[in-house]
């Protein structure tokens, strides 16, 4: 698909027709999908999804906005601009923070864009000293919602059937999976979207919102960590709305909840939706007061955590939590199941998932046992 | 939940905060739903259909059969009955050939039932000489099907709205990942239902069809490994109707599709489901025989790969593949879809899962390199 180049860097591995310990030289399974055609069942939403957004091209630099020239032209002013502005300067200070933490390793970068417009920078830091594996992603995204995608985005009640919408969103998001097991994995994401009209009814208004939020899911609790944490993210919230931190903290809760295991996947923090119901420059920097602390709120918990000596019970407790992570990811993420159906840049909307996970069956019956403790602010 | 019992066997890893590596005792996460509330935008479709079946509860013996009381009154010839039998005798075949094949591990079972009628038999075999994690499950249910979860199960256009469906099911299901890279990954499932009328259309008719597969997901491909597999799945169509393989093997390949990726999950076999528009007593026979078939077309093969030398590159190979399972199982499978959304006994649904998979960050890039041989019998 891209970057062609780079297979002289390919590890043996990626070339298992290659490998040679096998008594009968296998050859490669096939994974591209040329010969394939769709039944009947899947010319259905998905695949219609699928080409609702342009396929990325691979960009050699960063321009200075993904933007199309339409809303360029307004760059000092639009929300649009200024969302944009605000999540690429988060990246690059998120993304240093990070490797001064790590100590060694590096972000590696990749670029890509649409030609319609719109695009994105991608950076993940791998098999770093500190983290397994670090994703921290900038995206800017012109496209046309399927109704099911658009009840994604939306959280619309599935008996709605809005037409295709033509919408604009931009947002950074960003999974932190530490090695050591007692360092938690860190969550967080901004975004912001704009609808058109909806095709279907050229009268309608246009639709803005926001929504995102910051939250931890260790595998072992220490109060102290949590009780950090969720004191920067009030203190965010307090600057601009008494009502914000309980109520999305409340949200969180109930949003990254595995329903068919009735677990929640982490120890929760803020996070909103559809949120429209206020000023929108009052909107705009509370998502980067909450951006900006994402910072303060982790790193002080990983310098504690990170060199904490520990057994393989451990590792393996972390790996169950990671596979559960991976569950939620792939069944109740919004924003997960919206990129896979819109089509989105799949590399970079799967970077969430851990490096590695684990899944031991019946396990649930200790977990269950595990007890609870609230942690207030 | 259940087999609280057996807290005494659990492993110290199971209780993290015994730990006593970390510098500070860290105390257990909240795993629990018992403070949890749904929010309003989870008080729809999941939420009522996890309430369409009751919970299950422990059971200490096998019954004779999982029916109800006025089914079990004509088990001798209903097709319920028969088809409830020829699972639980598969189950046991298959069982008994795989740890005869294992040379020491074996199945645990749980044996559980529902208050309201129906049951099932867990069996799983975890860290093996050659099985990583083997799962042959049996299960009887009666429910009613909530509209999105009957779409999950019928492939019903999602414009469709039926209202609640009374349904019985009973089927086998199994997931075998090996250790051994070389060793492929295999997948069989055999299902009957039966659909009420809906509950706002009384006089409608009952229906009732017939649904599964075999099929083979290799790490590497062995040409003779995947010759040897779909000859035999030919040969059990073949005894049947002609059309039945080329049909079932393009539907098998169809159906084991990850969208989001462009790739095929494995290198097919056969699938069916919703069949119906043949004599029912001529498709149950043909379910038998696929079920049949199972051992003659796996075990040849693991005998020959199960002991092969693998080096850490094409291990690791092998988990990126099981990462793809994971995302296909999760995000399109049907059965488990099905099952997540109507509140089934998770840790048998999701005994499907690897006991371990991995995700590298654009792996892709390498990945869409490899070529394909298309494999014809």
């Amino acid at each position: 698909m891209m970057h062609c180049a780079s297979i002289v860097s390919a590890p043996s591995y990626a070339f298992p027709f290659l490998s040679g310990s096998a008594s009968t030289t296998p050859t490669a399974i096939s994974l591209t999908k040329r010969s394939w055609k769709p039944p009947p069942s899947m010319a259905k939403g998905p695949v219609r999804a699928t080409v609702s957004i342009e396929k990325e091209t691979p960009e050699a630099n960063r321009p200075e906005t993904f933007l199309r020239g339409v809303d360029e032209a307004q760059s000092s002013t639009s929300v649009r601009a200024r969302f944009e502005k605000m999540i690429r300067e988060a990246q690059d200070t998120v993304c240093s923070a990070l490797e001064a933490a790590d100590g060694g390793a590096q972000f590696k970068e990749d670029v890509w864009s649409r030609p319609g417009g719109g695009g994105g920078i991608s950076r993940v830091l791998q098999d770093g000293a500190v983290w397994e594996k670090a994703g921290v992603n900038v995206s800017v995204v012109y496209g046309v919602m399927p109704p099911d995608a658009y009840r994604a985005a939306k959280g619309v009640p599935t008996d709605q059937k809005p037409g295709p919408v033509p919408f604009f969103a931009a947002g950074i998001s960003s999974v932190l999976h530490p090695k050591n097991p007692f360092a938690p994995t860190l969550h967080f994401n901004y975004r912001y979207f704009e609808t058109d009209a909806p095709k279907d009814a050229p009268g309608a208004p246009r639709q803005w919102w926001f929504g995102g939020g910051t939250d931890l899911t260790p595998a072992y609790i220490f109060e102290e960590d949590v009780k950090h944490f969720h004191s920067i993210q009030k203190q965010a919230c307090d600057k601009f709305e008494p009502t914000f931190y309980p109520r999305f903290k409340k949200w969180c809760d109930d949003y990254f909840y595995i329903k068919h295991r009735g677990e929640r996947r982490g120890l929760g923090g803020i996070f909103f939706d559809d949120l429209n119901d206020y000023d929108q420059e009052m909107l705009l920097s509370f998502a980067t007061e909450c951006a900006n602390s994402v910072i303060p709120a982790y790193l002080p918990i990983i310098e504690k955590r990170k060199d904490l000596p520990f057994n393989d019970h451990q590792k393996a407790w972390q790996q169950l939590r990671r596979g559960r992570y991976v569950e939620f990811n792939l069944v109740y993420d919004r924003g997960t199941t919206f990129g896979l159906k819109t089509g989105g840049r799949i590399e970079s909307i799967l970077v969430s998932l851990p490096l590695t996970a684990r899944w031991e069956y019946d396990h649930v019956r200790f977990w269950n046992l595990l007890y609870f403790k609230q942690v207030r602010c």
